[in-house]
């Protein structure tokens, strides 16, 4: 994966080379703090590749791709306070090592450096692309709504569920590659499609996240599987479990909600799921999701390749379970 | 004052007809509550006094208005998080009413409309309008971060003091006037003096409000005299009285922040502060950040009458104390 490799060094030495004002130091020491902790860095990337699809370099997309960078940790800063997650990327959250206030104000001024991003483009473009990162913007913030709306409810359809990571986590890749697309001068047709890959893509990469939490290789997924089933946490799993379950399954899927064995809970969950074939159904689902993603990427009409996108997908795609 | 009269409710009847989307219901909610709150509506009236000036009609000027009073409100719903304020304006305040998460939450999604706003103006000011409007929201958060670090320390300086309000309050004043001269494609000079007027204009209002506090008339000033003596909060009145004092007299001034009977703890410092003519000093700053004000506006070149403007200030300084 050596063009992906590039490309995150690339975005690490920008982010690195960043600097935020030294006072309040309150203010900006969280953000110097919360940038530099790494990540797959798969947004600003986006950004980077779809722009050359159209013959433009990465001195002319940095920006866009940044703005994009700089949004999500905004937004993970922010979820991180709503979800009260102590650990972020294996280190403290903002407001673990400070508090949630500087947390609060910190994320809000990184949210206006990612603006000051997009104002480093092209005068002409900057309308444009104002116009998709805002759109954008308060679709994640509907998506988190949604998630945290979820958690007190019983009734979710999958449907709704898969809008909730349409809103919270794929538009934003969608977003990024629009902005590579809108730098590039391209065709409507061309945003279009690659705004499609991009969502699509976030889809089915959710979906697959739900699957290896339960179904992964253990070593190679990195954390305890079936976490989300011992949490309670909605999945695609459990939503469509759910509704294809009879009554009798349904009562003993809420007792199981309740069941202090974790062996035990775990087990008899999966032999539930197995029965109805939820993993089956929940396949079918991404793959659906990411078979739409590669047909508008294979829809684009440009002379540049977009192997680096394909290249891209199937290495976010490339993970055991 | 009937001409604040007609821009309060034409910029009113703007608001009202905001609409935001039903779903989901605890993020929009949260937002139609709070923006009908009501307040002074100043913010948005001096972009279209400024907006005036240069033959711009109230059409011309309303999105870039609506954007700063869209981005005022939301600095409040996070700041009454970050104070802890359980009303604004009489009424409960969004984290109160709903909970923490839906204040952040929704406070984000509001300041993307203050965005969006933006871009409902003409393409080729839209990058100007942006530089101003993103390093005043910058700037404003830093002053939020002054402030609450102000609350542990001991040693604020009156020039802190002063650039702090400068940075929380004053310059979005300075930013709604000079989006409006930007919207008036007027001359950098004009720009400046508009914005220059409308920063020491609002840090006048602000000294002036520490005065009211202390020496206003209760029946007017509408709160109880002396709460932030009582309340020991930092105002250029006591940072003033702290750099005057004696030794003698500063250990006295500590001693009374943990005076537990009010009335003592009020006529002492009173006392105190009247020995060392703090309330003549203070006068004196707000007087001279007044003068610079009016100052700033006289030396604007134009056809159109300041008038208004003028009497927005005299206006807002017509409080009794």
């Amino acid at each position: 994966m050596n063009s992906l490799e590039t490309y995150s060094k690339l975005i690490e030495k920008e982010i690195s080379t960043f600097s935020f004002p030294l006072h309040p130091q309150n203010l900006y020491d969280p953000l110097r703090y919360f940038m530099t902790l790494g990540g797959k860095r798969m947004r600003p990337m986006l950004t980077l590749m779809s722009a050359k699809l159209f013959q433009k370099t990465e001195k002319e997309s940095i920006s866009a791709a940044l703005a994009v960078e700089l949004f999500h940790n905004f937004s993970l800063i922010h979820d991180d306070i709503m979800d009260d997650a102590p650990l972020r990327r294996a280190k403290q959250t903002v407001h673990e090592k400070w508090n949630t206030n500087i947390a609060i104000l910190s994320g809000d001024v990184l949210f206006v450096k990612a603006y000051e991003q997009i104002c480093n483009n092209p005068p002409h473009l900057i309308p444009e692309l104002l116009n998709v990162f805002n759109r954008t913007a308060i679709e994640v913030c509907e998506g988190q709504q949604m998630d945290m709306d979820f958690e007190t409810r019983n009734d979710v359809t999958s449907e709704e569920y898969i809008e909730m990571i349409r809103l919270k986590t794929s538009v934003l890749l969608g977003c990024a590659l629009e902005m590579g697309a809108i730098i590039g001068e391209t065709s409507i047709e061309n945003r279009k499609a690659l705004y499609d890959f991009g969502v699509h893509l976030g889809i089915a990469f959710q979906i697959q996240d739900d699957l290896l939490d339960l179904y992964g290789n253990p070593e190679k997924v990195g954390k305890q599987v079936g976490g989300d089933v011992l949490a309670n946490k909605k999945t695609l799993l459990s939503i469509l479990a759910k509704s294809l379950a009879s009554v009798e399954q349904q009562q003993k899927l809420n007792s199981l909600q309740k069941e202090t064995n974790q062996k035990e809970k775990l087990t008899q969950t999966i032999s539930i799921f197995e029965s109805l074939n939820v993993q089956e159904h929940c396949k079918q689902e991404m793959t659906k999701h990411y078979s739409h993603a590669m047909n508008a990427l294979r829809s684009i009409s440009t002379n540049e390749s977009y192997q680096e996108l394909e290249e891209l997908a199937e290495y976010l795609f490339h993970r055991d379970y």
